[in-house]
């Protein structure tokens, strides 16, 4: 035997070593672990940082507005002033420091009277409803969720094999009539609801707002059924005008929790979000985050604390609010200039995401494939519903990129999505028009 | 009615209507739930921070020989030059750079060749257990751990409902044969074991090293059974003399999941750790990760590279060794001058703990109140393992105190152990030899 013979042979038993432990372990693994997803969005995410690409996929914030000398000042200044306190371990709870911040941000959005108390602060916000799936969710529970929802809620809450049950939506969000059917048909088919995840305000990946005079009535609704409202504010301060529409948490303390993050307002990078959690299921909430990771990082949190003291955040979120404006005015524009006739879209009035309708019977996922063959990527509608149909839907993020590279990535799309929607009309049976609804 | 009335009137109102909730949600709960658990760590965290106090009770790494300068410097650096980086989402399993940084520092303790590919970066090494326990464990599952071990690891594990069964040590640790005895018995009742969680250098809470003859045996009886080994070695590069003893995962690829961690090398206050994980587990132990946190902080992660890049670590690991053994050394001398003969305890040869022991019949837990009357904190026994009996032990961390703080914590506890060792031998009945058992 030549030596490299032997090299192949080691090779070779290695390879089937491995397969042995593979085929071994396949019993170890749990239950819920068959629920473990790729989320479509981090799937493109690997993707959509291909340079030459422009990417309409991820919902990242512009950070090109941040003071990062100020950023990069604050953070040495913790280091070297207060080194020993963050770098090291902290309390579970978070710092009373940043909870108090918390609850001056939250007071700006319509949250006032918050307690510091009440706030855990949280590993992004992500990771509140982590937490709010172990604490709440045995296997088979029901989590009602928006129609379209947010992808990592999805993968957060199967991933507790938790089911979860899409409520439909108008351009005013979530219609409460279509909430209360829902609950009286999944209680007389005897399942137990026992959250409603929403996104308010400028849902993700819609757009679309709550209206102010539904949002009572939701909770209410929910109240009466004893359904927990988990409540994902991460948009809420980013309105385009006017003030921001009172989170439902404002009213109801006792029914609601409340999720923030710091992800769009400031940084993604330092992954600080927080719950705002009802006083008699707080202790829970907090020993739940602490069995997770201890404790969130000292020095992201006294770095954002000291950041948002020593710089005018009010002022930066105006400055935001006007960009992120400026972006959807392009997107939009964009989107009337280059896209057929037979395509609709969402109107936001904040946050950072347009949906766009296509005629029924495209399917937009393939179109993902052609659309970086063309230079753009987008997130397929499949993503957002807990079903595995097909979805003639698709998210266009305008906040992380330029209104130029916007246009661009528009008129990109645009011949891809043409082409569906021609060859679509060609092909396809015409849909007839179902009888009784409308 | 006077306005006095009418506002307590109010304030009642908010309390009934909070019992109500309260009352109401209690229904909510998960299963689960019920099962999160306060950490007597914790617990005492709060505790021991109090000005005056001696704490041997958090295992702090000490940070006083970190260049501060240096840290502070890097941060300043990587947001000026990389912000745009720093402050953003980054991919589920780390950045690569760090990925590969992690396998130089493993291969300093004996796992050669690792691959970045197979690492995955976590909020600390505790959420890699968490991970761990959400991809392998239904409810009901066995996960086996040394008798004592570590407490986070202990909540973790039961926020998922899993029996920790534990396995005895003697002074070389884990005792292959117990855990075959143990493995044997819980298979013929019908157990599913799942992992051996292990922590083979300088145990927490005992110090206890699992020899390194034993260390392959442990394996194979695992594999055997198919049990993947859940290794957690935070402070395997501490050991105060010699090399690092090699870990499980190094020869075992295949059937070891290897925890690391920055927490005790750097710093906790960044909360990142890592899991190496066998090839065919990596997809599904990632998306669980990405599932709860979507990514760990880029700051963060960029920080620890280049302050990794551009100091000595090992050098500085070298010191910090030295530190530590002087800290063990202080406390083993302070023992043996303070404590009653009745008490014996661990000599550990790294890491952060000494393990005491006093006679039958004492419960350490009520020792820890008088204990802080006297000016000093320690973790009581009880918390390190799965029962709930009483336990004669206590643990003392020597790692993040000053030697004189060391002697003077030591030599105000010692009166309170010598009371208690007093007043048992006077009133408990004196305890039997246990016949046929040695």
């Amino acid at each position: 035997m030549t030596p490299h013979e032997t090299e192949l042979t080691a090779e070779t038993q290695t390879a089937l070593e491995r397969a042995d432990a593979a085929h071994r372990h396949e019993a170890l693994f749990s239950e819920r672990a068959h629920n473990i997803r790729q989320s479509a969005v981090r799937d493109v995410f690997d993707i959509s940082i291909r340079p030459g690409l422009v990417s309409l996929a991820g919902g990242s914030p512009s950070l090109t507005r941040l003071p990062l000398g100020l950023v990069a000042e604050t953070a040495q200044r913790v280091i070297m002033d207060h080194g020993m306190e963050a770098l090291h371990y902290g309390g579970g709870k978070g710092t009373l420091a940043l909870r108090e911040l918390i609850c001056e941000i939250m007071a700006e959005e319509g949250i006032l009277g918050a307690s510091p108390e009440d706030v855990v602060v949280t590993t992004g916000s992500q990771s509140a409803q982590d937490i709010a799936a172990k604490v709440f969710c045995n296997p088979g529970d029901v989590v009602l969720a928006e129609d379209p929802t947010y992808v990592g809620a999805l993968n957060t809450f199967e991933a507790y094999q938790v089911r979860v049950e899409p409520v439909g939506m108008d351009e005013d969000g979530l219609v409460p009539e279509l909430l209360e059917a829902r609950i009286a048909e999944l209680e007389a088919a005897g399942a137990t609801i026992k959250l409603l995840y929403t996104i308010p305000s400028f849902n993700n990946p819609s757009g679309i707002t709550l209206a102010a005079e539904r949002r009572q009535q939701i909770v209410d609704i929910c109240r009466e059924h004893n359904i927990l409202v988990l409540e994902d504010n991460p948009y809420g301060m980013l309105r385009f005008d006017g003030k921001p529409l009172a989170p439902l948490r404002a009213d109801n303390p006792d029914d609601v929790i409340y999720c923030g993050s710091f992800s769009k307002i400031f940084s993604p990078g330092v992954r600080l979000g927080w719950a705002l959690v009802p006083k008699h299921l707080y202790r829970r909430f907090y020993l739940a985050a602490e069995a997770v990771v201890l404790c969130p990082s000292m020095l992201n949190q006294m770095l954002v604390t000291e950041f948002f003291h020593s710089f005018d955040w009010r002022a930066y979120l105006a400055e935001s609010r006007a960009v992120y404006a400026e972006r959807c005015a392009a997107m939009l524009h964009a989107l009337g200039e280059h896209f057929p006739a037979e395509a609709t879209w969402t109107t936001p009035s904040g946050g950072f995401f347009v949906w766009v309708t296509l005629p029924d019977g495209i399917d937009t996922y393939p179109l993902l494939h052609e659309s970086i063959e063309a230079g753009v990527v987008f997130i397929p509608g499949a993503a957002f519903t807990p079903s595995d149909a097909p979805s003639s839907k698709l998210r266009l993020a305008f906040s992380g990129v330029a209104p130029e590279q916007i246009r661009e990535g528009v008129r990109r799309l645009a011949p891809v999505v043409r082409a569906a929607v021609e060859a679509n009309a060609r092909y396809a049976p015409a849909a007839p028009a179902a009888p009784g609804r409308d």
